[in-house]
């Protein structure tokens, strides 16, 4: 039997497991699943007899050794920066690897190593980084082929809440790291390409900047830049390209009343507040408004902010009970960022039978003979529940479907990469679209953001 | 005689030599100025007899430790970065040392060492800091003798032109370091204590959260709060106060018109933009607004930050000519802030005749016998002319004055310490005073934060 390595079982590797054990007969596969804590991968094998779960401590390196030595391949679902011994040790022992994670600089510099023992070592292969990559390289790929010329590429994926489970007023729950989505932006100025020019965005002007989108069926999305829209470009060969512009998406009014945050300072992660354990939710927000005891803490929120009394961000505020002075941090020491997590986190936590979404949207405007046109590229993916969510299938299924097509010689180029060749992403899509993972594409009318051509 | 060596001979140093060469004679002084121009060491000394310029590279130690071997005091008016090889060599040699920079951890580090050969090493004895450091203890330290308590301490300074000639619409022009003003409260979010509460400002909120002040004959000031206004909490002894907020002065409406470029992320110093060098002013406005060419990026700047047509900030900016497809950026690979300054340099560089000002103001709230009680001290000094400005003076006076003091055996607590003990301050601000230096104290009724206690 081919031995196939998982170590780590966290949240998005249900369905990763799951895809394995079903080939597991046809393919004759054996499946180990390690972790400092086996009893959700005992869930998710459920007594399968081509599976075992042992117990593995990644910082103890005999063990480690012991259990990549006796493996023909490695799914590392650890958080990223937990990949670089593992992905050492396959070097020594000769073992092909397999990451959701985006490629680190220690892991880059593994490429030559890898190279020299004829390894695959497969990086950002979940839904984004991943099918993102797969996905426009396809449609880059076919344009390329009938000789057009890629003149805009734009990317949006948001991991959100399904419609029948969206019921607060922000449209959002959590799905995934909530401190992902607390700090998401910050760390400098986005910056991205429109029409051959470099625009750029402070942070605390990031949600006031968004863009809107309408997928069918699901109608109105609204997008803010992500901090590097121009990491892909020369990966992707867009050198030339006129637009380049990567984003978050969200349902509309999400961002502008997560701007108030924002603006208050309340998604700051640089400093820790002193008395944060005994402060209230109230008294947090109070820390970033003026001292003025005539005054209540809501009525200086809304004139520093200058909310009116009917405005939706309002209610949406309350709904998050922010005004409390019974609720208490009890975190030490904490952040401005940690606490509004908290915060947030007693309202956006997924209900027992809540599903999640996916939603990923790409732009491809191209010139050929002369003349503009654009491709735009849908893809919407449903949680079953809240093991089989949207995530943890659009994360784990190209995991396992890549780790399959490396075992089974379908994919043979060494080194340290992401999946953005014919030879990878080809077999991918195709057995990704078996599970609903699929592209809808339409051509639209090329509009650029200078229709007027001025 | 005695010899004093005064490295370094820029613009905060005119009255510093000017009143060490009146002192000369009576005092027997003798002074060298050591520079690595000396031009300008040459104008200030005009031949006078018991002063010479030497050229001096501060980064050569050989002539950097004959200059310090052969006098008997040492005076760094160099960048703060730079006065640490000069301190390593007056500890090595024996010699005190004055500057007017803040402390820096490698100077405090020396402090055994300056104690055990039962040096002077006087530092931040400028005027901010500096003068405020001498002003505020004197006060407090009256406000102890007589039991009093100190419940709040605010301390603002300005370096700011003078109202005879504020001749443009932002009240401002650059009398000191163009780069600081631009930079100024980056880093982090500001923190301060009002009433007993610690409040937080992020640095794009910080020019929306200003305070006024009123100064006699004068008229109406604005302040902002400085990034860490509980630095000296300690040192001054205030470990219990309610109130401890310190900040930076700006005549009224200044703060308002420069949050328009820290909204967009003109102030951004983090990055560098590509292309600058062919930029033209308007690029540069332009790539902070969203691409769309059939706006012009006067409207889009508008819509932007919701500027009406009548607003006040609109005549701010066009007096800055910062919508000029003309004029160019010419810096290469500049930051956001770099260019921005030069935009600002050509507006705001003082005129052959005018004149600087210098603002401090400080209110010290104390409790007496059951009752609270309120001091307000403020100082204003004005420049003579382009070399003898306001910001020279009372950098420059405080550092000779000290250095004399210490020469005199008046200051002799052995140390790298500021100017905060009566040993230190008195001397030093009973002689600013012939030259104007000083403050009016008046007692006005304490109101603090909480005026209705509730």
């Amino acid at each position: 039997m081919r031995k196939i390595l998982v170590i780590g079982s966290g949240k998005s590797t249900s369905y990763l497991i799951k895809y394995l054990l079903e080939k597991s007969e046809s393919e004759n596969l054996f499946i180990t699943i390690g972790d400092i804590n086996i009893n959700h991968a005992k869930l998710l094998i459920n007594n399968h007899k081509n599976a075992n779960a042992i117990l593995l401590d990644i910082f103890d390196s005999n063990s480690r050794a012991e259990a990549i030595k006796n493996c023909d391949i490695v799914i590392s679902m650890l958080p990223a920066s937990m990949h670089i011994n593992v992905a050492k040790d396959c070097i020594h022992f000769g073992k092909n690897m397999v990451t959701a994670s985006y490629i680190s600089p220690e892991m880059e510099a593994l490429n030559q190593d890898v190279i020299n023992k004829g390894l695959v070592f497969m990086n950002e292969i979940g839904v984004d980084p991943g099918i993102d990559h797969m996905s426009a390289m396809q449609v880059i790929d076919k344009i390329r082929a009938k000789g057009g010329k890629m003149i805009l590429f734009e990317s949006f994926t948001g991991g959100l809440i399904a419609p029948e489970s969206d019921n607060n007023l922000w449209n959002y729950k959590f799905t995934w790291n909530p401190r992902n989505v607390v700090v998401a932006g910050q760390g400098g100025a986005a910056k991205f390409l429109q029409e051959g020019t470099y625009k750029y965005i402070p942070y605390h002007r990031l949600f006031r900047r968004t863009e809107f989108l309408e997928v069918d069926g699901f109608g109105r999305f609204e997008v803010y830049a992500n901090r590097d829209s121009l990491k892909y470009q020369s990966v992707y060969g867009l050198n030339d390209i006129k637009t380049l512009y990567r984003g978050t998406m969200r349902r509309v009014g999400f961002s502008r009343a997560w701007n108030m945050f924002v603006m208050l300072g309340m998604t700051d992660d640089s400093y820790t507040i002193d008395d944060s354990e005994n402060m209230s939710y109230r008294d947090f927000v109070n820390s970033f408004l003026p001292y003025s005891p005539s005054d209540s803490v809501e009525l200086k929120f809304r004139h520093a902010l200058k909310i009116d009394q009917d405005d939706i961000v309002w209610d949406k505020l309350l709904e998050l009970d922010i005004f409390s002075s019974k609720k208490r941090v009890e975190l030490k020491k904490a952040t401005p960022a940690q606490i509004l997590q908290k915060i947030l986190i007693d309202s956006w936590t997924l209900a027992k039978n809540d599903k999640d979404m996916l939603v990923m949207y790409h732009k491809f405007g191209y010139e050929l003979h002369g003349k503009k046109h654009q491709i735009d590229s849908t893809m919407v993916s449903l949680g079953e529940d809240q093991t089989f969510t949207a995530m943890a299938k659009t994360v784990g299924l190209p995991v396992a479907i890549a780790t399959l097509a490396i075992l089974n010689k379908k994919i043979t180029t060494p080194g340290v990469q992401i999946p953005i060749s014919k030879e990878v992403y080809e077999p991918i899509l195709n057995e990704l679209a078996n599970f609903g993972i699929l592209f809808k594409e339409k051509e639209v009318p090329y509009h650029g953001y200078n229709p007027l051509n001025i």
